[in-house]
């Protein structure tokens, strides 16, 4: 796995040397960014011991890595740690931050690493660097020409995806139709036909949009006039989708096992469902990539930056879920 | 504690008696309902045990109060067991579960007992049986002459208020305006306030509508529109607020103590967090009756009743929520 440092001025260095100082001596990870700063980083948070080898190379991460060692750090400097400060907005942090994810496509396109595993990005401190991309699944599906990158939620093995994301929840309700539905119940049925992480052999479910599915039209007749709809269809064409189901029991019903993944209908009702049942470990997921990606679900936290305090659950998590997924599409689970 | 049997067509007197065999010596309840259809029901599930009294009269149940015993069975009958069928809407039964409510408030009123538990009704029989209610809060409604019956959930602490419950979602959207949501928030208040499972020394938090509280009008404009001048206002007012809250982060929040109680904005907002942290142990709280009620979240499940494999989890809770409520009233926690 290849992991970029994050915005540096966030508390991604730190979530990074907490999670690798306590990872098991299987890990095989390689971390990408400034080794100055991760090295002030460990001095300022009382850390150490969280690399077993520093590289500045492709040959030397080759000579590394096939001696086995397994937490390596690829330091692509960036960072004038006399200009450096914790929380603060600046563009050396947003291009150090984005050099470290570029170099990490590079690792995983030359066959170094087979994943990628991201800490957070601070949007400002991208836009100040110039960097046109508001976070880390623009600028991977920028860099790999990928076009359809779909985000997915899995909180500890209960998979969502999402019909739409960042919409107002009236203009969300517009955008349940038939036909854009349907479009994303392919896209989903796509995904988890092609990966070996999802139970096949159980069905993929749709949630509501209306309290109890809208009780026959009672109140809301969206199930009726776009989601059965749409679940016909997808049935129809051979889809193993079932559906509408009332949005307070289909999340529960996927965790414990019924279904493979929920198909949520709107931002919140997934982002609820998923961060109310495990808030810290509730890792997104990146497919439509040329390799897999999975991140944590929280922000820089640029107010508890530099005070070691940071909670670093989903760092731990999203390394997690990579071995995991991986080692499914491997057959090795 | 007074709890009416159910529909005895469903699960009710199955959880009901899996519960009372399952509880400690300490419990004092009285159950209203059939003794003849208990004592089928006990008979087909292979249970047993779960009464230390049957009684038929108010003065009968005084005596066995007065000698501590702790199961109480209190016949009033009305089930004609060669008529009873599980599973099936009638109006006998729809009338017996009824009757089985209006001699819980009668018990309550006469000082018999505290409060109210109550296993799931079907809407349908208490139609067949010509009762003009829907449910127990709109039954104990009337028999109490209340006004303003207010729903909260409490899952394993969580405690969860409603603006709105049974709209269509962007009818739900609609509803967010200034007045009515301070006009929530003050109900709120009222109730935080007047009882002392809430931690008053916490604020109650409000919970955004869109995604991220809009991002400042990126994606929806009500949080700035509606909910921060109700917000505003309820503060004025010298009312304990915060919000709004990202609802991805309120209910996590409240989870871990940070406020007394959180406001949900819509049905599924609430219902989501509460059944996917715990589908069995979701307990609901009807506020404004002259006495204590809680109650199961979940239905008559007619399609398994009288198989023996009803989850009682629901119903044991709703009565430790009621003991829990009930010593912290009386300063005993």
């Amino acid at each position: 796995m290849a992991i970029p440092m994050g915005d540096p001025a966030g508390i991604g260095p730190e979530i990074l040397l907490k999670t690798l100082i306590g990872a098991s001596g299987s890990l095989h990870v390689v971390v990408v960014g400034s080794a100055p700063l991760f090295a002030q980083s460990a001095k300022d948070l009382h850390l150490g011991g969280a690399f077993d080898a520093v590289v500045t190379s492709h040959a030397s991460l080759q000579s590394a890595q096939s001696e086995g060692v397994g937490r390596i750090l690829y330091d692509i400097g960036g960072v004038d740690l006399t200009l450096f400060a914790y929380g603060e907005v600046s563009a050396m942090c947003g291009k150090a931050a984005y050099d470290a994810i570029s170099m990490c496509v590079t690792l995983v396109s030359g066959g170094y690493c087979k994943a990628i595993v991201t800490p957070p990005l601070h949007k400002e401190a991208l836009q100040a660097a110039r960097i046109d991309h508001i976070g880390h699944t623009e600028i991977l599906a920028h860099l790999t020409s990928s076009n359809e990158a779909v985000t997915m939620f899995d909180t500890l093995g209960m998979k969502i995806f999402f019909h739409t994301r960042h919409l107002s929840l009236s203009d969300a309700c517009k955008a349940v139709t038939k036909e854009s539905l349907l479009k994303t119940i392919l896209l989903c049925d796509a995904i988890v036909s092609s990966n070996s992480v999802f139970d096949k052999a159980l069905p993929m479910a749709v949630a509501g949009l209306n309290p109890h599915c809208g009780e026959h039209g009672l109140f809301g007749n969206e199930e009726g006039v776009a989601i059965e709809p749409a679940i016909a269809e997808a049935r129809a064409r051979g889809v193993n989708v079932v559906g509408p189901i009332g949005a307070d029991s289909v999340f529960h019903q996927t965790k414990v096992g019924k279904y493979s993944c929920a198909i949520s209908l709107y931002h919140d009702q997934g982002h609820i469902a998923a961060k109310t049942l495990d808030f810290h470990q509730t890792i997104s997921i990146t497919w439509g990539l040329p390799f897999l990606r999975t991140s944590v679900d929280h922000g820089t936290a640029f107010d508890i930056a530099g005070k070691g305090i940071a909670d670093n659950r989903g760092m731990a998590r999203a390394i997690q879920v990579a071995s995991e997924y991986l080692a499914s599409e491997e057959g090795l689970s």
